[in-house]
């Protein structure tokens, strides 16, 4: 290819402009220059989608876009962090190397930093077989003041920030080639940007729901089990669940594979004492859904209305 | 593939350890957290490296790992930065989940980490087709002295930091089947991060050389030219050229082709006074080899002991 095409990936990108005071110089150089606040701790995480695995192939070039920076600034969100930068890294197909393309896309990524008033700073264009985007995501939480995964304690009540099971519906809606009113869960998530930096003070452990509240809950019960020395398992209370009344044409075993371990929530699950949650609530009504608490066991129960149900449930498994 | 391949790959890259004192948190949460002193400003470039377009199918795992890190490095030096970290999107192919590939794969990643002094804070592993792997540098330099593409001025004299075009001739022989002595030149580029701070208050423009020094010094006298508002061209003396002897077995044109268009160099291109560089060698004696001058010409001229050489000369482009 030649290397005008270079030039014409560039002008998408660079198109993008800048949105955050913290960008000293963006694309266009070896690297990219950021101030970060002499209070703050940087924060930064890398995510890839991988086409055919992460989303299907007849998904939007805007979607595409606006989805893989959403996920990372999810990443950021459950910490507790300010987001004010991405850079990219495509692995991009030759078919893929046109504005039919590239035009959507670049505009889904654009959107979306401007929603959140970040800028695109570094970016990296490599010819690929499979369509590949790889983003690194950065952001700051006052110095120090990020919300980990392994700060859980006993009694703690675990909460989430939004409906379940929307995403993983909608994609296997679209797997059988049905139309689903959720598809826009699965396409456009909602990174918890606001919410998760109004947490920092109230949350004891956080983590973004990407693999599914069991398996990604589990992840915060045993890096905090793992601290405090003891067994951290949890009850989940069926019946507080928030979904999507669209879930309840399944049967009650499926429409729970959803709920607890469908992939591409994006909603935090959040854990903090029942006082903060009670003050956070003051505060901020109705922006967290208690699911459950932080017990002293070795595994996850489920609750239907006091009643134990078992459940199999487990998260989604990229290999 | 079962989720102990994750474990597996976490021990990995975990097991890289720490060391450098600004990674407050690693690997193992939603994001990493680092420090940045108040006086800096933070630095970050993202590059791909996808088997069969940046290295050879046979290319070991080690160096796979070694040389990915080390063409970020490359860029961080190029402004003048000082790395601190590294964040890694490891695009796996199920044939390279397992121990052959990726315990080399992580100890090439783990001696450039150590050598450098820099930490991988952050990873995501995807199941893919093809091997690509994306890293981010993080690096710093005190607030706003980064040495940029677009600062170069008339009479600037032309520096590189090192041989040109040992990996290019590596490269070329190696596709022909024959051994050759220069192969470490391109699976282990130097990347110059003592020299790219040591030059920081001295070089005016700085580019790592990763595309072949005429493509790249493009990028210098296009992004000058247009900063100065008038045209910026280059006189490039084939004398001067610093380059391995073993290239001296080919013809003329071709051994040029390898040391003004061949890719994979990384080394740094600089451009400073006159004044600047004897100051600079008088400090760091031998650092840098000057091979030519900036100069009010919309082109670049070759000059072998000040006689007009006309070379075809193009550097390389990945698509």
């Amino acid at each position: 290819m030649p290397s005008k095409e270079f030039n014409f990936i560039d002008r998408y990108f660079k198109a993008i402009g800048k949105n955050h005071p913290s960008t000293i110089l963006g694309i266009g150089d070896d690297a990219a220059i950021s101030t970060i606040d002499k209070n703050c701790s940087l924060v930064s995480c890398i995510d890839s989608l991988i086409e055919g695995r992460h989303f299907l192939k007849n998904t939007t070039p805007y979607a595409i876009g606006y989805k893989s920076v959403a996920v990372n600034l999810s990443d950021l969100a459950a910490m507790g962090a300010a987001p004010f930068a991405i850079l990219l890294a495509l692995n991009l197909p030759q078919k893929y190397a046109n504005d039919a393309f590239l035009a959507p896309f670049a505009q889904g990524i654009s959107d979306i930093c401007q929603k959140f008033k970040i800028d695109l700073i570094g970016g990296d264009t490599t010819c690929a077989d499979t369509l590949s985007i790889n983003i690194t995501a950065l952001g700051y939480v006052p110095k120090n003041a990020f919300i980990g995964r392994n700060g859980a304690k006993l009694d703690d009540i675990i909460c989430v920030t939004g409906k379940l099971g929307s995403a993983s519906f909608a994609l296997a809606q679209l797997l059988k080639n049905k139309s689903c009113t959720l598809e826009n869960a699965l396409h456009y998530p909602t990174a918890r940007v606001d919410l998760g930096q109004k947490l920092r003070g109230f949350a004891h452990a956080m983590i973004d729901i990407s693999d599914g509240l069991i398996q990604d809950l589990g992840h915060i019960l045993s890096q905090s089990g793992e601290r405090a020395k003891c067994d951290f398992g949890a009850d989940i209370f069926l019946d507080k669940l928030p979904f999507d009344n669209a879930l309840d044409i399944l049967p009650k075993h499926k429409k729970y594979a959803h709920i607890l371990g469908g992939g591409d929530d994006y909603e935090l699950c959040v854990c903090l004492s029942a006082q903060s949650l009670q003050q956070f609530n003051r505060l901020y009504p109705n922006a967290l859904y208690p699911i459950g608490k932080i017990c002293a066991q070795n595994s996850i129960r489920y609750l239907d209305n006091n009643e134990r149900v078992d459940l199999n449930i487990s998260g989604f498994n990229h290999f």
